[in-house]
């Protein structure tokens, strides 16, 4: 029955989604009514025709620029650099941030052949060194290759003058000390505060 | 940004799919190639558009009668009654079995108002007592409501005079005396055979 079976092989190519839970979809689809099976693919259609990578900041957009980039509410002084745009909505939902975004695409993965080439730093570097920025604030992944990449980006962005801040490290709020790698307590330890 | 919001929204729907499974899943699509979100898309409309019931037996099919109603090398002696098509796959991965299916559309619940009327319990009738039929097994499933829909089809069947079997119940293989339930233990012992 190719068309189940279709389905069936598409679904299961998606992450987390094996062989049986792509039959499992695809049944439950076949027992509502055609319209959902329907709208899922019309949302898949608009996804591929309407999204695409924002002119300023690379985040996926609607538009030219984004809506973080559009928005004249937002602090057009800071920066905060991403590895993917699908970290943006962590940032967002504290509700403390008000700067821009910039989506690197990556991080700086030597091994796996990512240079600084194959992410969007030097669109970074002309970004920040246009002028009307205070900070850029480094969120790469608390990990060898994010902090390697963090590194890169503070040497590029030097020159400009303006400054690079990077996200603390330390321990989880509402973490167990008892249960906390040793490489973050080290960092806990070197970031202590004054109380 | 109203795309991948969509996309997400309908997503979320799904069973065993939540909002943030649906994010991550907006997120790698996006990071795919377009072609992947359009295959994904083709293979949903084509679903709606291609698949319905089998005239026959209920499953679904592409065509007026599904794949096993159309199959010539099908025993047409043996019907094998199950509550829903998902369930055809099961048996037919043991490969033993090579007679014809029959889809009943559920169970008999009147606490959730189901009765025989929403199943296609008249249709398995018509096509029983339309002759050539050797013997109806019934699969439903082993629970309470499974067991009074197998009760009830028996008596619908009686009139017939083809004989009417049911799936055994008894320890799953590889299963664990010491964790089995005292229901299953209880069959199991009634159901004993000789060795």
């Amino acid at each position: 029955m190719s068309a189940i079976d279709d389905l069936v092989t598409e679904l299961s190519r998606l992450p987390t989604i094996g062989r049986k839970s792509a039959l499992r979809l695809t049944y439950h689809l076949l027992r509502q009514p055609e319209e959902q099976g329907r709208r899922i693919a019309a949302a898949l259609v608009a996804l591929a025709e309407k999204v695409r990578p924002c002119a300023e900041c690379f985040n996926f957009a609607e538009a030219e620029r984004c809506a973080f980039c559009t928005d004249p509410r937002r602090d057009r002084s800071v920066v905060c650099v991403v590895e993917e745009a699908s970290d943006i909505p962590a940032i967002e939902r504290t509700g403390e941030y008000r700067g821009l975004y910039h989506v690197l695409g990556g991080r700086l993965a030597p091994l796996d052949g990512v240079g600084p080439s194959d992410l969007t730093v030097a669109a970074l570097v002309t970004r920040v060194t246009a002028g009307g920025m205070r900070e850029v604030i480094v969120a790469t992944n608390p990990k060898l290759e994010g902090e390697a990449t963090a590194l890169y980006l503070q040497e590029q962005l030097r020159p400009s003058g303006v400054t690079v801040s990077r996200l603390a490290r330390g321990l989880p709020v509402g973490g167990d000390l008892e249960y906390a790698d040793g490489v973050t307590i080290v960092q806990a330890l070197a970031a202590r505060r004054a109380m």
